[in-house]
């Protein structure tokens, strides 16, 4: 059982769950491994929640800070939020069970840019962290650790933390052993350098996690598969999309603004984003390149299809399938693909340097193209910001994607005022619906505002939201974007 | 005369501001220097206006659109916008005259992030460029242009340019020659590498801009003053407001959050950021540096105090008084500064490595801290977001500062919901008004809100505040970010 363990040193801290979430204290601050459901703890925190469960049973308050790389899995923050175990929640969450009690308001949620995550840690003002709960894939005999299927912030997690327990998960590949790029050359300034790296396909860390073996409390062997959820098969208005952002890319690249291989692509999660990766596979780019969050069923696609060269990511987010196909063939995808922290696979600097193609899902643009990505109503999280931010401002070309409508046509995606903005205008260049694709570049806001009416909005919308733009004309107090304060939230 | 003009061959195209202005025809897109009323040509561009005025009198339409570094001067963005001569205007404003015509729907104006001008016309999606006219203090025998009071784009302008139209100053001080680094490394992906710099004071180009002779159409020689603008003195409420914010940097440092010399600070421009730079002058933070856009009165007063040991910036922006005692020492000052290309003084990949301390203002800040810093009432331009964007989400620490009332008080600069946002709550990690400052690091939107009402709102104003916000609890669809879209806007 212990093959996976070949640090002999380590193998004393062998445990159960029980005994190693025994460490952990009320109040204390808990960061896990864990990104889009990939490589989170499974054994140790379900653990804990017993725990809670108990103490809260017995009238003693029982709740951690729960900090992670991204969303996780039901056996980590859904647990934990079940018992009302989490006290504050940071920088993404996309638990069903955590989101009613952060919208609740039983859960103080920081919704945070995933690349400054680790550097505010640094920082110092997000607090002490107690204790670290990382999954691995192995130990090796100089104690190294082999990461899982997300990197995430362990690194600093490890750094970081005054205790840390491993969760050695054998339901991950062994293969995953090299796979891994763990960049140890950031630094707080002013002693940060330029990050060394030019093309997506760079190595500039190590394939292991370093972390000090006296601070390991525990170790607990656990076999155990990822949150993998299924995709929805593309629909129409899933190939629409796609269809619209590759005649767009055709275009750029007939005109000479894009390479004939595109640049870096980072997509976004989530059902949209997986059908434009798949209808890319169809389309004339050759060969691609990924600089993204997280490696998707699409990747896979275009990977076995020869159309992605490599792909840089921090995390896989797959379908039980394609994970199934994932390991099955380890060997031959893993050569094209690096997993990084999310400092770096989020990193400005490099978002910039490589040119991504960004591609981002949201829930209402408004008429000018500012994007409500996480607040519906402008006050109930969905899930959050994510990456959306790092990758979009600092894009190549940054594209939002979105039905046009919601809710079986009931509500319009397109809006007269974004209810709340995390991407201003200045950051969304490309809004593309089922209906079409509005290019942003180089117009002012009233010109934005007449092509994304014209171009993104429902036919059924299309009239309001023009009677509006024109009412506005009207009656605003300045005309460079025209509002009615009094009814730009009435959709709302 | 042409003592500042060395280059033989480039003498031939001295001529006449009008004989350069008639060069340029109706419908073109033209380049010019300046930045924050420094370095912009004087000349041509009003004898351009005059020919407009002549075409408009006579039925003939003539109108341009306008890019610049960011705002210019009455003799530039004042004169043609006087003539109705602008058509399209990039990338900042701050021009009154143009101010209005922008608001009358008269000029599309496109508000972009400073550093991204430069990258996104060398993409080739603002269209292209016909002529530039660059204010410059000299050209050397080998032709090489010794830059001016400012750089902002000059580099990509005479690079992009069919034409170059140079106006040469001989109020600017020869002692420029020197100051400058312009960087040549920049490239499109996927050819961009890392920008070497990892010191405010490193140099990492060369003093001049080159510039093909053969693009070169006309020579103008000037003699005219930047548009120095006195600053306010610092009164009770910009004294405050400095007084705060030191006392924050100085519990950072005695925290060991921050070094005893701060981090590389950067400043908006106007009254109270250059009140709180004289602020400085008294802290106990030494020897400081600055990675900002614009050199101001207070940064003079520091280094002439010796607490500030060099400045990094892409202009001045001076009061008349200053730009005297600049002149008058400018041997002096110059080792301790550097004028960059903006692309570089504000690029992300450097703001972030560097760590620098933003300080930026705003028109307005809701309770959650999201910064509108342009559109008041969401529809009419102040000026533009200018670099904020650039510097505040890249930012070691992220200061907004405001005076906490408006309009001799009849506003409050704290509002329930930001008309328009240009700052999301992520990127705002302090706000600071006369009665206090937010340090809302770390803390979730609810926590968010309750620090900003007590801190940061007048007292005429708190109450008013609180109840919205305890009413959004009880009334919101979501706890995360209560909000009541019914009357979030009710206070514009």
């Amino acid at each position: 059982m212990t093959d996976r363990i070949a640090c002999a040193a380590l193998r004393s801290r062998i445990t159960d769950a029980d005994t190693a979430a025994a460490l952990i204290q009320p109040g204390e601050t808990v960061a896990a491994s864990g990104f889009t459901g990939s490589g989170y703890p499974k054994m140790v925190p379900q653990a804990l929640a017993r725990r809670m469960a108990i103490d809260h049973a017995a009238g003693r308050p029982f709740r951690v800070n729960l900090w992670t790389g991204a969303s996780t899995g039901p056996e980590l923050d859904g647990a934990l939020a079940a018992v009302d175990g989490i006290a504050q929640r940071l920088p993404y969450s996309g638990d069903p069970v955590a989101r009613e009690k952060i919208n609740r308001g039983e859960i103080d949620y920081l919704d945070m840019h995933l690349s400054q995550v680790a550097p505010m840690a640094w920082e110092g003002v997000l607090g002490t962290l107690d204790t670290a709960i990382l999954e691995v894939t192995g130990i090796r005999a100089d104690g190294a650790l082999i990461p899982s299927s997300s990197v995430g912030n362990n690194k600093t997690w490890a750094d970081r933390a005054k205790r840390v327990i491993l969760e050695v998960n054998r339901w991950q590949d062994p293969a995953l052993e090299g796979m891994h790029d763990i960049y140890y050359g950031t630094r707080l300034p002013p002693d940060r350098v330029p990050i060394p790296l030019v093309r997506p396909d760079d190595r500039i860390g190590t394939p292991y996690l370093a972390c000090d073996p006296d601070k390991i409390v525990a170790i607990v062997e656990t076999d155990a598969p990822d949150r993998n959820q299924p995709f929805a098969a593309p629909d129409d208005t899933a190939r629409a999309i796609a269809g619209h952002i590759i005649e767009f890319l055709t275009h750029e690249v007939s005109r000479g603004r894009l390479p004939a291989s595109l640049l870096p692509i980072q997509s976004g999660v989530g059902n949209i984003a997986n059908a434009v990766l798949s209808g890319l596979v169809d389309a004339p780019f050759d060969p691609m390149t990924a600089y993204t969050e997280v490696i998707q069923d699409g990747m896979l696609d275009l990977l076995d299809a020869g159309k992605l060269r490599m792909a840089s990511a921090t995390a896989f987010s797959l379908s039980p399938a394609a994970a199934a196909r994932l390991n099955a063939d380890m060997m031959r995808y893993r050569d094209r693909m690096i997993l990084r922290p999310q400092e770096i696979s989020n990193h400005p600097e490099l978002v910039r340097r490589l040119g991504c193609i960004a591609m981002n899902g949201l829930i209402e643009a408004d008429i000018y193209g500012n994007v409500n990505s996480t607040l519906v109503m402008g006050s109930r999280i969905q899930n959050g910001i994510g990456g959306s931010g790092d990758f979009a401002r600092n894009a190549y070309v940054s594209i939002f994607m979105t039905p046009s409508t919601a809710k079986g046509g009931k509500i319009s995606a397109i809006v007269p005022q974004a209810a709340h903005v995390d991407h201003i205008m200045q950051d969304v260049q490309v809004i593309v619906t089922e209906q079409g694709l509005a290019d942003l570049r180089g117009l002012s806001p009233r010109q934005r505002a007449a092509l994304v009416v014209e171009r993104c909005a429902h036919p059924d919308y299309r009239p309001l939201l023009a009677d509006y733009a024109a009412r506005a004309r009207g009656g605003s107090y300045g005309l460079h974007a025209p509002s009615l304060p009094g009814e730009a939230l009435s959709w709302h």
